[in-house]
């Protein structure tokens, strides 16, 4: 398969990696800013291009791996294009390539990326949607050799996927982060806490969650509780968040 | 080392279980339910015992693994106890055995235990405190025996890290449920989402969590952020929840 990468950000980049490890051809790659464009294609041997107008009309695939609200403008000018277009946005609906492209879909790989991290993308659950069925097998075909979990899965439910990534990952980061803001103000250091963040993780990989919380809210240990928010009584923001979490806890048990 | 253990939750199984495997001599264990503490004494080749007044006196260490509440009326009856009294709770104060023991101290080993999953003592970090030095270096010998990190922590900061340990911990895995509850609302299964769930906790394991954070709230993607609040409506909790960490990673990027 010959594909054009759009975009040089983190998916676009793990993206890219991958796709070339399991001996897919990166012909190009266009970004907003050409010189991460560059960087990007000399690492994987794809050829950087400076505008949109220069895309390799019959290349199999176009991936769009470019922020939410530029997947539209960008597909506007896509209008020509041979092979199928995809965009890899968890909240975008399918239907933003209505009558701009003639063959697209979606490829949301669900997990978090950052530059200079490596991912495995072979357990990455990669969540597909295709405007029929004979591009659906073209995306499952290319999915399928980066990685174990493919998934058919609409507009409707990929919304709910990445809203509930959200919870599970954006704000489970934010709370190791008031975690470490709350240790640092009292000279403490994260390091005591990693390995419980790790084994908080790797307990729900074969539990679910409900069954193995612990901590003051789930045993109703009120006297913990007061303490706690004591402890908090001059930093409002974390207060806020401690009872709210709390309360929630507390109802969920229910 | 001959020791005691008072209590057969899983802070008291877990910890028999790794002082039995570095060696050590668990002699008796007493638990307000006698039947669990016969099943946790056979397994360490330990004898249970129904009565605290039948405690070998002689033993050198006691250790209470009991509910916070239940630590000073324990400590009550041990004033005989001829070696060091300690409990392993985050947020009880060592004062709780002044004029109760001769002997005490801290042992708080900073982990989520649940039964019948297995844990690796070795990384997990242990704060101890002690009456005096004397007594700490005992406890200290002891501690270094199971783990490779042994920190001493005051009672003031020891109650800092356990409500730090609350938001990463105790918090972060209500959010996996809170993501659970969302999923299957939408028949959708959390297998989509635990290698996300692994990654997050994996990627702060090197990294600052503030420096890795991700999601909409620190993009100011407010067109994603109303989405999602739309997607919430009908969950006024889900809803306050979402609400106020994201306006929380807002500020903290102030």
């Amino acid at each position: 398969m010959r594909i054009v990468i759009i975009g040089s950000g983190n998916v676009a980049t793990h993206l890219a990696f991958a796709l070339k490890a399991a001996q897919m051809e990166v012909i190009q790659i266009w970004s907003n800013q050409y010189h991460n464009a560059v960087i990007l294609a000399n690492q994987v041997g794809a050829k950087a291009i400076h505008h949109l107008n220069e895309i390799d009309e019959t290349a199999d695939i176009c991936i769009l791996a470019v922020k939410d609200d530029a997947i539209a403008a960008v597909a506007d000018q896509l209008a020509g294009f041979g092979g199928i277009v995809l965009h890899t946005s968890g909240s975008v609906n399918m239907d933003v390539f209505t009558s701009k492209v003639n063959d697209y879909g979606v490829f949301y790989p669900l997990q978090t990326f950052s530059k200079g991290k490596a991912v495995d993308f072979k357990v990455i659950p990669i969540c597909i949607e295709a405007k029929d069925e004979h591009i659906l097998k073209n995306i499952k075909q290319l999915a399928k050799q980066l990685s174990n979990t493919v998934v058919e899965v609409d507009s409707e439910k990929r919304q709910i996927l990445h809203l509930a990534a959200v919870f599970a990952c954006n704000f489970a980061n934010h709370l190791y982060a008031l975690s470490e803001l709350l240790l640092k103000r009292n000279d403490l250091d994260l390091d005591l806490l990693r390995p419980l963040i790790m084994e908080t993780a790797v307990k729900v990989q074969d539990a679910q969650p409900i069954n193995v919380q612990t901590g003051p809210a789930i045993r109703n240990d009120e006297q913990t509780l007061k303490k706690h928010e004591r402890l908090l009584s001059n930093e409002p923001q974390l207060l806020n968040i401690y009872q709210t979490l709390s309360e929630s806890i507390k109802k969920m048990q229910k």
